[in-house]
């Protein structure tokens, strides 16, 4: 299957096997990723986690590793202090490292974002390789039209070309956003977006959901090119209109499949479960709407 | 007691015993803490040590030391500066270097705030290592919502990789504060900070006590997860006042201890040590409130 | 041919025959450059790459690729990601890595241009010696009169040192712009900049096309001495156009060859391959404006 | 004498003699600092050095050699430039190097203060140990209350542990300076900073002489504790009113030292020795206001 | 006539010789300099090289290498990158690397001046030993007074010590510039800017020549003591003017020579040799300004 993925230069030899290990694991074969977002603690402060529609499960941040080693997914993005801490109680998880991370304290209106590299690439490895945990790649947030935007770009081409030096993945989260950006949902816009994250050399773009229907998204995974486009699974919705856009999204604009975290965890533990495994049938499997649907309605 | 602590992944295998050594150290084998925060002569200039209401001896640095050496206490944090110059007189205590400060002569309203590491864990290691001095961990203070947020909150997760690193702790002193931050005493955002320092991998978070009944910490205590949270104490208040709110806040919300500063040094030594014991009383030995006051009162 | 190159200084012995290859490679004998850019899905996101006026093929990156690698060209230019992720499959293109890039989604009215260096010269030169490809040099856009200039000015010249060192070829694309430059099109001020890109020690200059006929370029290749001017293609318009005004900017002005991105990648994958031949053929060949236009009709 | 002294602990044990050697040296074996301040030709430009009220001499730096190589002094303190071009003619000066300077062409109110570090202390520790000048510390400016605090402090605090470090003295300039601060010279304030650089490390702290009485001296010698305070000599007054005040500070408010310098390098060469050495006899040998008026005027 | 030199201590035992012979060689053996400026491609574009008052020469870079030849001078300034390009063939030019340069396309008026360090010391010292140029020194140019100050003395402060670890001369360029600024050529304040670049350690301080006769100049003398001062050249102005005002600041004020720009390369290449020949024999070998006038006029 990761026959379709085009091992990037920047993978010396010596670690073509890892990288292609990595891919395989993460895409669990198809080459598609279904990646469990769980990097709203510092992105989004506790507003995710509590509230009356949110299961009460969700208030302990150890509900998103119970989730992640019991569901099918293929990388659990979160930042490294909770992976060091939960990690050697949940070995089996694919881990992806978020990289940077910003509060939403500061509304656009009075500042541009700017989130900075929290820990080198040299760092992960290191915990990597002494911890034995199963940690497949590196995340890392841009802000393309952010004042800050060459602060951004500049680390996420570095954290890239160093993940890859070390067989990792790389994946980019990459929403326009600053005072100059009028509609962060443009599908131009977006597909502009993704086309830059391709030129960084990120293996996965990670964007927005465009205004329109889902087959505006073809213009972002033509621009992608041989990145693949993933998409932010946005706000609090039903599993099933949930599941039917991202049915859309893969088969009318060809994604390379979901990246979903408060849909995912804002859940029950058995419902988070049976949701990802959906979603992962989806993503992953050329499952069709019904068939996920039965998976996340639990047969 | 410490089997209560999870050692982070992040904390390689050869400094495993040095890390619990230290917790149990810190914690007094109760994996929660009993801070003494001696940081105030930057973060107060002054102030905080001298005035009707403030006790002669603590005019002089070292009114701290002697309180921290003859109180029963898990850690005493200050500065390098003053460890470096007391601490060979005063080698039972155990240390936590603050690793940044600044001074109150900024007003919010007039810069959002930005404090800066001052010295490489690097270094620390290198203090703690050729000195004997007892130096268990780090601290380092971010203020999310400044428009500075993204050079602390690095600056602060490079800081908790290096110290676990090394087998030394790391606690976060998490402050909402900046133009944008309206209420620093809101439950709900201290619960969101308190997140965001589990993600930063530190053991504790120490945050200010926020608005309402000593419950609402649960919130906060929840989605710290597996890092701890102690609450600064505050400005002066009475030492009864001080441990019934400590009581509270341990048995209604399930605070990992206590982090306390004014309320110890600017009492004469004897109280000071008194008040120190009976904090640690509450803190680690599950004292009642009773045994408490009756350890302050000197019996 | 290549005995028209003054083999730079900082050039060392041991790397002079890896820069003279380079420069023969790159300028096919002629020591004159056909430079292909395709740096824009950064710096014009996907504006470029969809339209009523483009050809469907430009919408995916890989087009970049399949005209690089069939036409006749000198150097094509582009992100070290896109590279990377379609090299292996493109062995035979002759690349240049462009180091740094920005969007377009902030106005100059609304700031400043500040574009930063995104991998080092040494990260380039260990993709080039592990991977094989066959990348000659770098490239890297500075903004004269932006408010940043003291940034890009430092790390161009530290860049062009660096790939000297290590037989690389530097190309500096030159834009005065900023809140400050009222006429980017100047031909005085163009003279300025690419005098200023030979102090910085560059190869070649890219600069815009002054305004006014063809000759007034002449004070810009005179200015830059013994580093080459280039002139970017600019916007869209007629091949024929086109090559006539650089047929003129070659003969009248004796400007060291071309660089031009929209104005290939727009065009269908046939009409490309014939545009860079005939561009090459005016470029390199000292054809006349008749054969060039032969070429691209093809015959 | 230098029993009074405490070594920190960042003084490694095999540094412990030099240090040692340095505190007996620059304290002329009494614990107490007279240092001269010759760091006002970048502070003040050439204000201080000419004019009607300034001795011829004053306008060529060697002055400032002559005076230090024949008055007993503790410490001459100035920029390294300075030091390595007169210093091998004056082998004897025990000489401080004063890290950073900034000029006066900007005043506060058209921007806070920030003086940046101009050599890394190994380079210091390089200087002394090639060329055998009597180096025996460094020293710094911080302006607690400048916007750009931040820079100063941290720069500081290193600063100190890397002389340390090294066995040499760290003397800590500390000027309450910004837009926020109404009142340079309010004692308590400045009682505060004294304690600031207690906690960065400092062994001296240089502050303003605060308005009022000597006495007010006494809560910033208090507040720093074992870091020694000593009084900037501010202007030009009178010799003589100038050592009843230094007499008053030392004996009313326990100062250890003093630091002076228009006060000296304004006279001619052989007044200047006479009140270097009143200046030493009060700070140093606990000399009567007598004894220093009788050697300020030779006998 | 070098022994008028003084070798500050930071140059090492070791290259002690080399920093003789470069002194020796820049200065013409007699301690003071004739350095011919050739930085200005970049700090004034291409305005000083076309024009009607321009010889029709000096359009193109090398006739600054021609002059410098073929002239009599002490160094020739210029940035790297010209050097490298040019310098092979003119091998035996004594070279100054200019570290820094600005363009002026941003006024003071709309911001202070900032021109960082282009390459490190390092860089120039392995060009020096690698190309066998003929590399004496290093330049660098400060703006005192502008908000970026900062920058620039610690950048300056640190080449002139690493430069002299190597063995090489450093000049700085000194001009008081900025928003606060009211009279660049105040003669007090041009005098202060001498006595600040003798803080940072140069061997020769550039400055402007200030408003006034040319005693003014004295104070500036004075207050740099070791170190030399150099006036620039300034505009255009008649050749005999240019070498009447030269004569009278050596003879009036007792600078250490002159470092002259635009006077010299906007002549043709044979009036600009006879011209640098008469401004050396008047800086270095004590000519009568007759004796200059006839050199110039070629006898």
């Amino acid at each position: 299957m990761t026959a379709r993925f085009h091992v990037p230069a920047d993978v010396p030899d010596g670690e073509r096997l890892t990288y292609l290990t990595n891919i395989d694991r993460a895409t669990q074969g198809s080459g598609r990723l279904m990646l469990m977002a769980g990097d709203q603690k510092v992105e989004h402060l506790n507003n995710d986690f509590i509230g009356d529609d949110v299961a009460e499960d969700d208030g302990d941040p150890e509900h998103l590793f119970r989730i992640a080693s019991q569901a099918r997914i293929g990388l659990f993005a979160t930042q490294l202090g909770l992976i060091a801490r939960y990690g050697p109680d949940y070995a089996t998880i694919p881990y992806l490292v978020k990289l940077n991370a910003k509060t939403n304290l500061i509304p656009t209106a009075a500042g541009d974002p700017l989130s900075r590299q929290w820990h080198e690439v040299s760092q992960i490895v290191r915990l990597r390789d002494s911890s034995g945990l199963n940690i497949l790649g590196v995340g890392y947030t841009i802000y393309p039209g952010s004042q800050h935007e060459s602060v951004m770009l500049a680390e996420a081409a570095r954290i890239i070309f160093e993940a890859h030096q070390h067989g990792m993945l790389a994946v980019i989260w990459a929403y326009p956003r600053g005072q100059q950006i009028t509609d962060e949902h443009d599908p131009h816009l977006i597909a502009g977006v993704a086309g830059l994250v391709a030129c960084l050399g990120a293996d996965f773009a990670k964007v927005n959901a465009p205004r329109g229907e889902a087959g505006v998204l073809r213009e972002a995974v033509r621009a992608a090119g041989r990145t693949g486009v993933v998409c932010a699974g946005g706000g609090e919705t039903t599993a099933e209109g949930f599941l039917e856009r991202l049915h859309t999204q893969i088969h009318a604009a060809g994604i390379a499949g979901s990246a979903t975290g408060r849909n995912i965890h804002q859940r029950s533990l058995d419902e988070a479960i049976r949701l990802c495994n959906a979603i992962s049938a989806l993503s992953v499997e050329d499952a069709t709407l019904e068939q996920a649907l039965q998976i996340y309605r639990g047969h």
